[in-house]
């Protein structure tokens, strides 16, 4: 039997945590006299109670944690932290039913930025902050994550990242990971602070500015007006939020890097370099697309090409205008890229940069090796070889991933949604972007149309695609509760 | 450089025989005193002019191929033949255009089954019997070269099928592999016989009953009416077609080892275990939703999914009623599918089901990898582990293939079409399936009102997917000319 009392006790830690943050919504609704502070405070209180017990109930002498044990905390503290983090929502004044409340908390706490809720224009504060801060918590949640423990589980090929951390100081794992942990939360906080500096320069009011700061540094998505950042119709601020979510996308592990002396970091890195080339290709083709076929000029065709392309392929899912209208090229274009992602180690999830240069290197060494059938050809990753059993990871979790999307597409065309909406909503679940495509839950539109089911479907699609897949599917075999 | 004697000799030769295939459907026409008669004999003529000069004038003494020379005989005598092919089908009375007459020789040749032809019920018997002979002449093409030089390519994992053919006997290769090509050539005639008797049997002319059976065991999909199948209306038709692409669907040399006395050799073997359960369980399926969702009674409902779902999944490409209005859940069902195809050595394209078998084998280990980082666990196929190679081999196949498809989609995007039927002429193509979804080409249409440059799209398509994407695109590789 699997001992479960470590995993009880990081999750009471956890959703101690999440409780401060409650309180921290409560506090905004208190600010502007709006009676949902008292949900946010009981709401806060339950999930203290339950946290706190968890953790002095399940206190163990070791530190150890084995790989089993890893995955099992994985997923389940991010089913419980949601669990909580839904409370608020049903309660609230916008009263939304369990499925929609745990849909929201999944979207927020995945750094997705689907949303069920129309009306945030007129939404209180503390549900506006509290949708920010989740996205700002799982964003740093999912940083440390990519950090610390998908690397150790070599989920996906995340074995890759395992040297990385290691060229940062050579003492006990431990502790470094740790101090790792904490610099690298310091500099996503200051980040943040520089894009809420930014956004209220560019005229928001200092609450938007924050609450956008903190879900365009996580790409999350979530704004606090249900026209998006196509509210403020300014280019300052589209400009402002492009470079965030481009910032939000990098290997957070360079930041920390470069700020040690390592100034070339982020330049040398060849997924960094893959990512802005994916980017600006990707920019290009579809500003030449908005000048020759959409009438647009070709100053306005850079910017919302630039602003709604850096948002999709980030998985961050704000929208400036609704770009389901570009025509029959941006369509596919917008499917197709939302599956991409940024780079490992950043707030962003989809397959991710590193694994199409895994990919590419893999089918070129196949293409070698096809004409010199007794040559070795070894693929390499930022100047090293890769490891065999690397490659076979990451085409596994290709593979896997592809798998997951069809059936999830088939689940929700199942349940009555159109192709496009099906596809779209499968792919932006896996892919944690935000918005599908087509008129419903399209950039224009939200999830609140969609059946139960299917939000029941996409909230497990958000998670499974943010966990990499393997965390949570490996607690489906058999040989994991046997062993 | 490259010695170009043995590809001209190989290509020359194949002219001569497709030549000769002209002067059948010559006299087919001559037979009901249509003119067109006279298109083929010119065509003959020439295409036998051409090969006949290529043949002589490139004999060389070795009967040694490279690797190199293996690859480019194997892409350009595809082309060749198709532009050959394409020679009556501008010059008859159905006048195509150029574009038009390649796409509809290369759909042919392929087993793609895709037509730009409206018309078809009025079109003389010449054209619908070139038409049928090209799709059964491309699929022996095809199985004679997953038996013979796919697996010495080693193209996508098809070196799994190198030891297959070597149960067979024991002798030099050479003469064994020739022997074996025949065997299977006289079991593919024996095959469309009997399904040509069938289809006569139950109510087809003489001329239908050949020309489908040819189109059948190709898994092709050409029909001689616009309503395909669906034009006869007859269940006893439909179930004689459903078990004929089945059929067509399973490793061919496995008939070989049945008739040699291995009589559980289909039984035994997973691909065709693994084939047989993926129909199944779609069927069992899209029969449940036509009869609970689409007003079907059980019985309509089981034989309009079985003869749509067998078409579509093995490739074929006949529609026996327009499955595009059967709801929100067919859609991405035939969508999805598209991609499958049957087994390898047969006469169907797609990924095939081998490599879905590797792929989930290789996930598979990949869990237990995780669970127990020190174990070893090897994927099996067919009772037999899988070497690294054939994995990774087949990984990429998989990535390749997702990639071309997406490059395939955003191309026709760009082109103008509609995201659906983007995405799924794309599929279709890829997979040399024949029909796409959605109102334009979809069961109940033609690619006849595509632009040109989508026709081109597709017919670069289906030449990749049928000769497994590496076979071609190795050729665009530098080192492939200057090594």
């Amino acid at each position: 039997m699997l001992d479960f009392r470590p995993v009880n006790l990081i999750i009471g830690m956890l959703l101690s945590t999440l409780s401060l943050g409650m309180l921290v919504a409560a506090a905004a609704d208190l600010v502007v006299g709006n009676p949902d502070w008292q949900v946010f405070v009981v709401s806060a209180g339950v999930t203290m109670f339950v946290g706190v017990a968890m953790a002095l109930t399940n206190r163990t002498s070791g530190t150890h944690i084995s790989v089993r044990q890893a995955f099992v905390t994985t997923t389940f503290s991010w089913l419980a932290i949601t669990l909580f983090a839904s409370l608020p929502f049903m309660f609230c004044e916008l009263e939304l039913s369990f499925t929609d409340a745990f849909f929201e908390a999944m979207s927020g706490l995945t750094t997705t930025g689907s949303t069920v809720i129309v009306g945030l224009d007129h939404a209180p504060p503390g549900i506006l902050l509290w949708r920010a801060l989740l996205q700002w918590l799982g964003g740093i949640g999912i940083i440390v994550m990519a950090l610390a423990i998908l690397p150790m589980l070599r989920v996906g090929g995340m074995q890759l990242f395992r040297m990385e951390s290691s060229d940062l100081s050579s003492e006990k794992a431990l502790p470094r990971t740790a101090q790792i942990a904490t610099a690298i939360g310091v500099i996503y906080l200051g980040l943040t602070v520089i894009w809420g500096g930014a956004y209220w320069t560019a005229g928001m009011t200092p609450f938007d500015a924050m609450a956008h700061a903190m879900t365009t540094i996580a790409t999350g998505g979530f704004s606090t007006f249900d026209d998006s950042i196509g509210h403020f119709n300014s280019g300052l601020i589209d400009a402002i939020a492009t470079l965030g979510m481009f910032v939000g996308s990098l290997p957070f592990v360079l930041y920390l890097k470069s700020i040690r002396g390592d100034y070339g970091a982020l330049v040398r890195d060849t997924q960094v370099q893959w990512f802005a080339t994916i980017v600006a290709v990707v920019v290009v083709c579809v500003t030449g697309w908005l000048w020759l076929h959409g009438g647009f000029d070709p100053v306005q065709a850079i910017r919302y090409a630039a602003f709604n392309i850096v948002s999709i392929i980030t998985g961050t899912g704000y929208a400036s205008t609704d770009y389901g209208l570009w025509g029959s090229f941006a369509i596919p274009v917008f499917f197709f890229i939302m599956f991409i992602g940024g780079c490992a180690g950043s707030t962003t999830c989809g397959i991710k940069v590193f694994r199409f240069q895994v990919l590419y290197a893999s089918a070129r060494s196949q293409i070698h090796h096809l004409l010199q059938p007794h040559g070795v050809f070894i693929p390499y990753y930022n100047r090293r070889p890769i490891p065999d059993e690397v490659i076979t990871s990451v085409l596994s979790f290709f593979f896997v991933f592809g798998a997951c999307f069809a059936l999830l597409a088939l689940g929700l065309g199942f349940l009555g949604l159109d192709f496009l909406t099906a596809v779209s909503s499968a792919a932006t679940s896996i892919s944690n972007v935000g918005p599908a495509l087509g008129p419903i839950a399209g950039p224009s539109g939200t999830f609140q149309p969609l059946p139960d089911e299917a939000k029941w479907l996409l909230s497990w699609g958000m998670l499974l695609g943010r966990l990499e897949l393997f965390t949570v599917l490996v607690l489906f075999t058999r040989s994991f509760w046997r062993g």
